[in-house]
């Protein structure tokens, strides 16, 4: 099955283009949650945020900050989201990682849910679950 | 007014901290969305993802690859959500810069919102206000 943005990437597929550079690339969405909502993508696949290498993952940290501003100023926003969506269950939609920049308007919608509220002891029972699996990556330069 | 992230950097407010370098602490949302939402900040206050320099912002991301998939696998979630909110408009609620980490399982939450729809020639319309706003960022080490 191809992947859409690998055909973006690659030209094959049509998208509004905002700014590209070796390893990045940044689109509007066509369904977008406010008009200037984009998404920024690593060009090379990657399905989830926890298997870009750290060099690429630095490349697009760097554009996300050229590009959310931009979006931010560029329609006037009041604020901004950034959202990254990993796995089906967290609503990841296209199987190739990217971040959603999305411009707010003050009480333009709401994304609240209902929160959870920890009881007795369990907060420190989830924290050493957490901690068990800290393992520090490697960086490519070290 | 004092900064209650400022203050668990400080540590001079409680915070179940998962993980800690020179520039970057997490610690878990003591409001989650589902146990284990993760929050990721610079010790450094700063309001706005556009305003963190390049190298904290480097620092901040390759954490975050770490924490998040220590929270993923540590509360064993089917997938997981970055978020960051700029601005009150965006759902800022603390003024320090911060991502979320939050743990997903299949179908506990929706956070849909209706998308919008570009008409005509709005969506180019939209890009050129965007891209007029692109400068490019120097890196610290350029």
């Amino acid at each position: 099955m191809k992947c859409i943005f690998c055909e973006i990437v690659d030209a094959k597929a049509p998208a509004v283009v905002l700014y590209e550079n070796d390893s990045v690339m940044a689109f509007l969405d066509i369904n977008p949650m406010n008009f200037g909502h984009t998404l920024v993508i690593p060009k090379k696949h990657y399905h989830d945020f926890s298997t870009i290498p750290a060099k690429e993952t630095a490349d697009l940290i760097h554009a996300m900050q050229i590009v959310s501003k931009a979006v931010r100023d560029g329609v006037k926003a009041d604020g901004y989201n950034i959202i990254s969506n990993n796995g089906t269950a967290a609503g990841q939609s296209v199987s190739h990682f990217h971040f959603h920049i999305i411009p707010r308007f003050s009480s333009d919608f709401h994304m609240k849910v209902n929160l959870k509220k920890y009881t007795g002891s369990s907060i420190y029972e989830y924290a050493e679950k957490i901690k068990k699996e800290i393992n520090p990556l490697r960086r490519d330069n070290e």
